[in-house]
């Protein structure tokens, strides 16, 4: 089963330069906001974390450019769950203009299970998560 | 012949969150400004670009990240030149904290050439480029 | 003639704080946003000065922060041309957040015209300007 | 007595536009960092106003562009106390080029009173803030 959710940006004004192209580094928030949105689809984001006494920092993130971006564009960032075994969670992301479907950049983002009382890396996925992702991922078992 | 330059970036107050960590998407400008350091010390950055005619994007980056950067912290960014055939610039960076020397997290970034005028790729490295690269890359070709 | 344009901008995630409010400092960017969308629709913004050799940089700022915006709000930047004496391009505006129409900042900012080449102030609207206004703001009397 | 403090800070390649100038919002996170340089200084800052349950946040920002900021300026910016009646946090600001000691702008910012639980403006000033101004404004009355 493929979890994934998206959301829509217009680039500002202030988001471009002299040449009315947007500057790479604006595309790490839009990731963000994809992130965003798919915690919120599937109760999954940064608060439940926290509740959970977790940070999860970023440690691995890349973004291939394909197309610039302009003022008034409207960017569609896709983000999509990728299921691993290690105690990760990575996304893998599309941007693509809506107006053309045309594609603008690809990513892949990694983070990771921090224990925000004794900031300690998890090397295995905390029970909560991994509830998450059996009753997401297999719900088809949890039914048998 | 290793081509290398560095800058310190002290952290500000306006870069941390709640926990007193720099936010991931930060780093972007980091290895913008080192990559600024290196054109200037090796007279090769934007502005040269311009003169003859190209913009230079990103088209691909990534980071790995190791160790949070607090405020404060003064950070070390080196950019590396990495020698490619194809006709593009990349430059490997290393990011720590001056203090204890700890490597705070490595970078990748690699752009192309892009004629400004008819906003096309440019499959050979301009000639420019090509001379500046011959020169300092290897200038004991060019002493025989 | 009341002269007067707007603009709607969605406030993103990356602009809140772990308070859920967005930064006072990102509502310079609304200014901007809303001045943008002025000088496209009665043809006088910042491409149209720069044609003419000017630059028009803000000389006073002023916010007044009301109710805060919070990650999702829709907020409505109305932005007033102010008609003054002096060499100066004033503009009013008003901020609130379109759901409930209630009221989130009032502003003030104030620019000079410079002259591009010599970097000089110009104590005196340039041609173009005083042109502009009076077509704009006394249309019946050209019409005389 | 006059309560100051100040801090330095290096303007990046990335807050210079093509113009080699700094966008006139970058003042505005200048001001905090001298806001947080005053806060620590005089344990007044944003910790202790949290630890009390309170918010402070800014309800009106005036800022005076002098001289526009370059790539590689050191900006000192100077944060004075102003003492009033009301229940408000008010700072009067001084930002200069440290090289040649030319003033580059003033500001004023005026914070409120908020009970974070509540979310209830103070009319009248928090118990801690009133010992605070009391000793650091008037310490000779302290010592009779």
């Amino acid at each position: 089963m493929k979890l994934r959710a998206h959301i829509d940006i217009e680039i500002r004004f202030s988001e471009v330069d002299a040449l009315d192209i947007v500057w790479h580094g604006h595309y790490v928030q839009y990731l963000e906001a994809a992130r965003e949105a798919f915690g919120r689809k599937y109760a999954i984001g940064y608060e439940v974390a926290r509740q959970h006494g977790y940070m999860l920092p970023i440690v691995d993130m890349n973004i291939q450019y394909k197309k610039s971006l302009c003022y008034g564009d409207i960017v569609r960032i896709e983000a999509r769950f990728v299921e691993v075994d290690a105690a990760k969670i990575v996304y893998d992301y599309r941007l693509y203009t809506t107006h053309d479907q045309k594609l603008v950049a690809t990513a892949r983002t990694v983070q990771v299970f921090i224990d925000a009382a004794h900031r300690q890396l998890q090397l295995q996925e905390p029970e909560y998560f991994r509830t998450w992702k059996e009753t997401m991922l297999h719900p088809t078992l949890v039914e048998l």
